[in-house]
């Protein structure tokens, strides 16, 4: 390695963290469909959206126009606690492998909600204080979002009112401490702090709760106290916006080092870190300055792109926001229990989903076992314990490498990795231990959600 | 921030990573006590260790004249995978207390391994490789250790044999599961793989085990199994040697600033960290070049430095390690169990009590919920989430800096973040629902542990 000029990680300098996002909807010929209002099915106006979100955020949701847009001082200020994230040059696994590829990853794990999801939740708090809110509210599953959140309303001192899974909140009390460490306040849902939960508890008094429930509690108490406002951490436009700095960094960290990748690989599950890795390669793309294979990898057992339709549907399984037209496999889909590797929304960014209907990207979909086995063999050779939604494309990163290797081409491949796996260590001893089995809906289970679809011209 | 000229994260080179170890002993003019054979009380010879130790471990365990020991270039590639470690200034948290002092931090806790412990855990697997053995054993309370050493064989293909405290097995599993996941096999001490451990299950069916019995496994599978050796995380003189990577990045990145600390803060259980951070500030102050304060923080629930003494006492609970002459408060001592916050071995790194006893440096001692109340402000404003073990030295630096609000003196602070605190998430818990208390032995219960030490002249 020593004698190789890159270096094993490439860190830009404090100076050289990107000042502006990349909205790459400015260069999409076909701009994502707009989000519909549930009841009449018109386009959603941004006096209809800043009930539910921020003012600016709703502007940033709907501008299809503007290439760049400055990150305020105060945001590129909080970036530069944990950015620039390195550009890792994975030597050890391409020795491991024994390809001629040469795979790089960016890693995004390094700070203390351990995602990328910070990029967004920074972004979302500061829009939120800016506005004289007094806090926000949101749902969490395992906890990754609610987690950035929490730091980010910490650095603005910015109420953060959490809904969480009642399953996760009892039996994964590791990232609901990290967010009462912020001082974040976090409820097991469905609660009775609201009528959507107090209804929910008497109709099923022994539910664990879902995400679609959580998504409706944290809208409800966003719309009914004074001074909130509900945010979401996937999905939306903006946040595919301020995602763009992962791949703004990727792409300088490669050109400051002469790199073009010939393939780039991100896990899907919203598309919030595909969406950003991605934006100035598929820039590039759409503008006819370059190529490059673009591939999604998502799981088998929620596979949106690969078996799911591009049609409206809801955005939550409770209903209750905005109807978006993308790859879904319906609002009611939810993987089996034993799925543990995440990835589990029914649907998919809107800006991803007509990029993909375009032709503009690829998707291929993995099985859970594979990804563990790819996760541990990562994190073996290249150190990082990886979280499972990230495995998922290094699987697809390892098997494109193993493709170099039979065919003896010197592809240059990157791909995202998006967190670290620390809390995410049962599913590993699932996997230890070898209890951990593969899901794949059958074509049956998934026309039974395709047919619930609302009908929507 | 950004008009100031020193970056938020200053980061080395690639090719600026130390490629000599600092050797600390050589600028002592009182050296470190030597071991003693427990049952000759005569000092240990190299033959006598390499029954236990790896050969050349034993040979820089002895080595008090050598003042630099090259790194070997199979460790400087694996330390590229995490190294350079940032050097961070604090300014959020210096504004946040209003402080005229300037503080920086060390950050350790950037690997999987998630602490500083992954330095000295690669280069005793490197030895063990390289003197052809099959594995290593070692014991691991919480496992922060033990998932450093895994990481490490995991490199080197090393078999990895982790004996760990059997309340910790159950009652920790993630760092189990880290250690598995790197292919350590890890046992919950007492068990029935080894005759001690059988010895100790007959009389106490229904024990959870102690760190000093997983010593004591972990050194009779060294010595019974063919090809093994046993490694250890702290204390010694070697993995003080391997630390002194800390301080080495540390001063070169002030160096490379212009920024001269007044005082040196670290983190002292059996001294690992602060050996390390210290080393080249201390062989300064030792050449008299130049001048510190260096401060040693301990919990007040285990607070071997300002409440110990100094003497030859055993190195482990089950007698079966060699005697050493630190600050003790007896072989017998463990800190009560409502004591979450790390830190809890007996004794002291016989370099460090030399230096201590010699009046080069200070030591204090802190309060539990002084430590967390300080660990979760720094976690607020500082992004990082800290490990308990790390939020002492937060704690001295917030109060140095308080100091110097008072006084308006503006001091430089360095401390050592040695790690994060991903999976002490249950103490902080305890924290969060006011469970967590204070401990502080009596003077009565010291005595007790005291008039046990082994009478050495």
């Amino acid at each position: 390695m020593a004698e190789n000029k890159i270096p094993y990680k490439i860190y830009l300098d404090e100076s050289e963290i990107p000042s502006k996002w990349y909205n790459l909807r400015a260069d999409m010929k076909n701009k994502p469909a707009p989000l519909l209002n549930p009841g009449t099915h018109q386009p959603m106006t941004a006096a209809e959206l800043e009930g539910v979100f921020c003012s600016e955020l709703v502007a940033q949701e709907l501008d299809n126009e503007s290439r760049y847009i400055d990150i305020p001082e105060e945001i590129q200020n909080f970036y530069k606690m944990y950015r620039p994230a390195p550009l890792v040059r994975a030597y050890y696994l391409e020795k491991a492998l024994g390809t001629p590829a040469k795979i790089y990853y960016k890693f995004e794990g390094n700070n203390t909600s351990g995602s990328h999801k910070l990029n967004s939740a920074i972004a979302q708090a500061y829009y939120a204080k800016k506005q004289g809110l007094k806090g926000v509210t949101t749902e969490t599953g395992a906890g990754q979002w609610g987690t950035a959140l929490s730091m980010a309303c910490s650095y603005f001192d910015l109420d953060c009112k959490v809904y969480m899974v009642k399953v996760s909140y009892e039996q994964k009390p590791f990232r609901r401490e990290v967010m009462r460490t912020y001082g974040a306040s976090v409820t097991p849902s469905p609660s009775a702090t609201t009528q959507v939960g107090q209804k929910i508890l008497a109709e099923h008094p022994g539910t664990t709760g879902s995400l679609g429930c959580a998504i409706s509690e944290a809208v409800e108490a966003a719309v009914t106290n004074e001074g909130y406002r509900y945010v979401l951490g996937s999905v939306l436009n903006q946040v595919l916006l301020h995602q763009s700095i992962i791949g703004l960094e990727a792409k300088a960290a490669m050109d400051k080092y002469g790199i073009k990748p010939d393939i780039i690989i991100g896990c899907a599950g919203g598309g919030s870190n595909l969406g950003g890795l991605i934006a100035p390669f598929m820039g590039e793309k759409l503008r006819g300055e370059a190529d490059y294979r673009i591939i999604a990898v998502e799981p088998k057992s929620c596979p949106s792109f690969t078996r799911g339709v591009y049609a409206y549907d809801f955005a939550d399984t409770g209903m209750v926001c905005p109807l978006a037209k993308m790859y879904t496999l319906g609002s009611d889909f939810i993987p089996a229990p034993n799925h543990a590797g995440g990835l589990r929304y029914h649907g998919m960014s809107p800006v991803l989903s007509q990029l993909y209907a375009d032709g503009l990207m690829e998707a291929t979909s993995v099985a859970q076992t594979e990804v563990f086995a790819a996760a541990e063999m990562f994190a073996r050779v290249e150190g990082t314990l990886p979280a499972p939604e990230s495995s998922h494309a290094i699987r697809a990163a390892i098997d494109e490498a193993l493709k170099c290797k039979e065919t003896g081409e010197e592809k240059t491949i990157l791909f995202g990795l998006t967190g670290t796996g620390y809390f995410d260590m049962l599913a590993y001893e699932k996997y230890h231990d070898k209890k951990m089995t593969d899901y794949v809906p059958t074509d049956e289970e998934l026309a039974v959600y395709r047919a619930k679809l609302p009908k929507i011209d």
